[in-house]
């Protein structure tokens, strides 16, 4: 089945990081990835962390989002324990604007990579899973063009429209 | 033939970026995956840039490192011309630490994304390449699993003569 | 007709830019500097970016000013393509304070300099815009005393009122 | 046994890190504190990490010292398989300053704490064990005591020394 | 009796940072730790400051935490006075988003640890309190045992509820 | 006479500078740009500074470039006495990583435009000075034209180079 | 005159400042200080800037103190053109957090010092201002001590209004 | 003897900050500045800094310059005992650049203040002591002229040696 339906699995540190993590389940929606979405805390659920991640390829996951803030290990951690490709998503916490998460996320030391996106950008968490599931799903390939293009088209409006602005 | 051998990109933005480079190539070749190193500047070769991304994928490449420092441009310009997979390895500078490319790289806004390493972070760049590319060239699973084992094994023996150190 | 009336660019990477950079307009409009404003993201429509700036100077454009948030490429995109000066301005985003948009502009490789001002400092590059302007449109030169000979009373009329203020 | 000799574990990420960290050791060995160093990584040996935090305690350890640079997860992987006190030293990595290491180790998320002293402060690491054991083992106060005596009186008599030195 | 109960000393350089210390003591109420909560500045009381660190360990304190802002200096100085372990809270402040308080008080120089926690991680510094004394008062043991079994559980439930919603 | 050639100031606040300034005399050399190259210091010979502006314009120049580290107020007290552009370049320090003179450059308040570039981004100081003056004396946009395609060849030839390389 | 009664000049390089500045002047007013509260701007008054420097201590003035955002520069320009101490307040402006303010202030290059106090720290540059004028007037001494007085017993008052807090 | 001359203290944290602190003592000797240089730990010696600070007055300093690394506490220790007006020097440490220094001795909290210099700004740390001490002894004014007409004098001289300078 695997090789039929690609497939994510969306995890994050806390359920406080929903609002933002729900940008990149949307966006594997409507690209037509099935996804699991879990809540699973590197340090207040170490066991089931390791378990998920070690488990993760064999329930035939193919990429994983993980979304933390603060000191961010959960992407690093899940890394850690399959070589799936593990995408971190940093999350702006209330102090330190963010730089906390990023750093912890993207700094991986040499071994164990997580492809970091920007802080609170899990949107391109999302078209980053889709970009990789589409080389060996290339159906993908030609969603991914469209959804270039419309995004091509919703600025091009946007440029029509503030020709008409008055300054 | 693009079904066959997995194909990766490797760019920089200076030939002074080798150094760091390098690290991402010895990957890429050790894990057979054939590769192509250019030197292309967003900046100083942008017709090229925009010509190299634009034909990538018709010409069988399937992931591309894109590796540059400062005002880090190349890995984001590189992935608005293409839906592969670009990694983008921030290069350290001589001011401010590779603070600029870290930002520079891993921020991109809403609808591009650049799966960015830790700054020098070309190892993991080669090897992030190689865990996107096991997604279909399945043979690459195995390797991984044994390279994680080796790293493993060193880490192991570390510690076996740590343990004979004198304090 | 390019040598009778000031030409300048005004492009921003998303519409959302416009509350910042609508007073570097301002400036544009108050020194009667003919203008266009565009949305144009180096992302999102990397070809357009690429067209517009390759066209700007035989289109009777003297000076460019872009606009940007986040790992802020549109500046730097700019003005790899042209030789007009690129006036960068970084606007805040809503993750880092902005210090990401600043060095993404900032910060570039030797050859493609960008004219950077302040995080969402908009009415600077307009000013800016007018002082590189004055040197071959010298009707500027007089208003740009004006406006300093301005600005100047307004201070001083601000001193004037604090010295009432009761503590 | 437990009970009448103290026991610590000291641990790094990397062998590199040990330069820094054997100033911890040299304290524990200093206030005959009975202690195991190891090198193990919480990313290339995750197993292991979490096997060593889990039979920490009933291994006879009661206090952990845990050094990583970058995206120092270590001391976090650590602190959340035991209620045993993490002690986190923070390793200045090549890039950004020791700025990563630090901020992925204090800034832990609610529910998990770990100590953390300052960039490359292993001797405070080692000290902060001391002075933590010294609530049960009483012998190690009075030793605490003049430990600091003996800082103080280094301290006094630099003081005398510079009020020899020529100007 | 400081041999039968536990006892730990919560101070804050000013009552404004009750709200974010608070968090701190419910720990310690909820772990039966005996408690004392005082407001002593560092700077305006720094004789009250001196008094309360020489005399605590005779008054029967075994751990204090101690928060503060901005240029944090009342951890370290309670630190440099007593050798109880002392647990830093570094308080957010209204500029410079907490970084000053952190390096205030992580940055502690030889000689003069201060167990940091994140910066307004009072929840952490009851609970890392906790986890010192329970070397000594065993009982505790259990308790965090039992605390960090019903942080798994909040966790799992969280998971669970995730499952149920729309995206 | 200073309508035939071009005229361009190069201040630096101290001869230390030097090494780094030398880069932007180099291109203004290299473009045929007639220019004075001074030590001038915003604190030490604030009177000169103040003259040196404020005759600027009269004396025939055209563009300011100033270089300065640290509070590096030079670029921002020489551009609030003269509508001449004003170019700045922020000098690395031996502290704080040139971040310090980067922001006392750049985050001028609005009125007073600095034209800031990278720091100790001297080339592009040159550069930005001869773009602007190629608005009046079209001879330039030549040359810059042919600069821009060597840097291109430069790029080109390092790339065939690289292809060369043994990895 | 100025032997009598001590005299500070307060300036400000905005009106927008007064909320923050306003609490220096309190201080200068309930310690007796003779004050003039004026607003200066470095950059769009610089002649004023430099008139009133110039003039400050013959007019009798004794301390300057001077607070200024962002590109800060009227701490150092002021402190260039007189001996008199001048006391500098970075105040917090609209993006970067007050660090930029900061940095331009009180990273003076050497041979012009800067006294500075914390971002938006202006009623401890009234204090300080109190501090240095209490060397010659030596009837403020009593007063700062009553003042330090004051505060300690406003920090013991809460230190007993927390002890009947209910937690 | 306290009205005749003037008296400066000058404190270090530790004598390694010896080669910085020292070119504040070569000040002060210029300016015949009675002053005493003594190594005082805030945490090491607190006692004796405690002790120094309370009795300052009375043996009939004036001004106290107090230097200091990392959490660098021992200005605001000595500010929060007397009411001389301190001047703090941040020394750069090995990790963080300073950052950590300066923050903890500028961002003192309401009441005490510390005049805060540049990192490693020893210089004018003994500049603006001078400065201080100049209101009361007015011999000292003249001085501090001729000092900066001879600061003046060597940017003059170094600006007529760089036009000799071959580009």
């Amino acid at each position: 089945m695997q090789d039929k339906t690609p497939k994510a699995a969306v995890i994050m540190g806390s359920d406080s990081d929903l609002p933002i993590v729900r940008k990149a389940v949307e966006i594997l929606k409507k690209f037509d990835i099935e996804y699991e979405v879990s809540v699973i805390s590197a340090h207040r659920t170490p066991d089931i962390a390791v378990e998920y991640a070690s488990k993760a390829e064999e329930r035939g996951f193919e990429v994983i989002i993980a979304a933390a803030g603060k000191a961010a290990h959960l992407p690093g951690v899940i890394a850690a324990l399959t070589t799936l490709p593990v995408i971190g998503i940093p999350i702006k916490s209330s102090t330190l604007d963010g730089l906390d998460s990023l750093l912890s996320i993207v700094q991986m030391p040499a071994g164990i990579p997580v492809a970091t996106v920007a802080v609170d950008g899990a949107e391109n968490a999302g078209l980053l899973a889709v970009q990789i599931l589409s080389l060996k799903y290339t159906q993908l390939k030609e969603k991914l063009k469209k959804h270039r293009e419309a995004m091509k088209e919703a600025v091009i409006e946007k440029n029509i429209k503030i020709k008409g602005e008055v300054f």
